[in-house]
């Protein structure tokens, strides 16, 4: 299975401005969120991105591309029908091909030479199925995130077959059906924001859509998607921030900030306003 | 003298995307950079602002302006001649009136109830003519700042007339002119990027555009002024942070937060981080 095409969504009311924040990425250059989720992409080998936006938000986000703008596409959503209808939106652009699915607000910071995105990548080409990266989450965080149940593939590490998806699940729900074994207790596979989607996966949007369903999320169609064919949850370990959060931006530049070049200068800054604001130390 | 104007400059290259940046306000409330600075002025008792940017951003500014947007009003500076000539670009709207002047990628952190900016417009107005907030810096970071040369205005503590400014001077410029008696030996005067301005300012600027000057500083003009008219500096001791510098948003983003409703959240999340990140604690 070949993957040559990334759609990230952007255009929820509340997440439309955050690919155009500024931040220092671990290179120590400054960079938009958007050209940083852009790099996370083809670093994974893909070239075509589709941008799924609200309309009149192109030219900021071609702003703010690093001039990577080249590579990208956009597709509008036009009405707020949910994550599921935003990721449709991009249909025309997808095909009948599998793709990488990237949401907006996140960043990604891998703890290996390998980013996020590449591992998820180069997993689905060989595994050929529907792949969603998953991360071992507290119980008292599934009120945030849409979480699976399953079971460990037979000698492959890193590796779960998905049988249940659930959108924040109650922790009754979770304890009943998402339980999977070799996880730690109280703890859940939650999705980390990075998907590979077939094309049954448009389908399935597709079809709820049809079906004049007013919203539609993404888990929804990820349920059906587990009925249908073999689809895997890849457990990453690296760190994912959600910049759509309050302090999520501040918690992400200094997560970059700490795993990068800059480490030591960013330490210092850290003690100097410490040193400053809390000792009072001043000038004159 | 009643000042009732503002002008804020972003139409810097590197500036125009700075005033867009989200930020957590002490206040906890997620804020754009723009809205904390409309906010700063308004505080003031200021109520029409002018915003010199590029042709073409008004509607990324008026997206992020937190429902103020009714107080701006903007300018467009179409040829990149330098701070003054930013200025300069707002001359229609200031008419023959004095006016608060704040740069849009500076952010500024009161150490007490009264606002920056409320405290610079009060003095000016009582003093009936132009001012210039300043701030004791040491010697090492001249490079960065205009700096001013004067002498201590006799019964008032933290005024002082300005006799010389000088954009960025050297060490040996600054110690043969710019030395203020009272200040600590290695510590110079320099500007906090806030100034109260009067009509004199706008005349000296149109005048050296007239006379084809290819870029103009406003602290050209200012040397002029100091020459012309009564022109004070204000010492301030509260906090300026430069949102234009590396790490700056960080910066001024943490210095926020420990000085806001949230010091605590903030504290708490720095030390997870650096759990997390440092001792490498990881859930499974």
């Amino acid at each position: 299975m070949n993957i040559t095409k990334a759609v990230i969504t952007a255009a929820g009311e509340t997440q439309r401005n955050l690919p155009l924040q500024t931040l220092v990425d671990r290179d120590g250059a400054e960079k938009s969120v958007l050209q940083i989720l852009i790099e996370e992409v083809l670093r994974a080998q893909i070239e075509e991105i589709c941008l799924v936006i609200r309309p009149g938000d192109e030219s900021a986000y071609r702003n703010v591309a690093g001039g990577l703008d080249g590579r990208l596409h956009f597709a509008y959503q036009t009405e707020p029908r949910g994550y599921g209808h935003a990721i449709a939106c991009a249909g025309e652009f997808v095909g009948s091909e599998p793709f990488l699915h990237l949401v907006g607000d996140h960043l990604y910071i891998s703890r290996t030479e390998k980013g996020c995105a590449e591992q998820l990548v180069e997993i689905a080409a060989v595994e050929e199925c529907a792949v969603s990266s998953v991360q071992a989450t507290r119980e008292h965080l599934l009120p945030f995130y849409g979480a699976i149940g399953g079971h460990h593939e037979p000698e492959k590490p890193k590796l779960y077959r998905i049988e249940n998806v659930i959108e924040k699940p109650t922790p009754t729900e979770a304890e009943q059906r998402l339980i999977v074994s070799g996880l730690r207790a109280g703890y859940y596979f939650c999705f980390f924001g990075m998907h590979v989607l077939t094309p049954t996966v448009m389908e399935i949007l597709q079809q709820k859509l049809a079906d004049n369903a007013e919203r539609v999320t993404l888990s929804d169609a990820l349920t059906e998607l587990a009925k249908r064919e073999k689809y895997l949850a890849l457990e990453q370990t690296d760190w994912r921030y959600d910049v759509g959060v309050k302090y999520g931006l501040l918690n992400a530049q200094l997560a970059l900030a700490l795993s990068g070049k800059d480490r030591d200068d960013v330490l210092s800054m850290l003690l100097g306003l410490f040193a400053t604001r809390e000792l009072g130390e001043r000038g004159k």
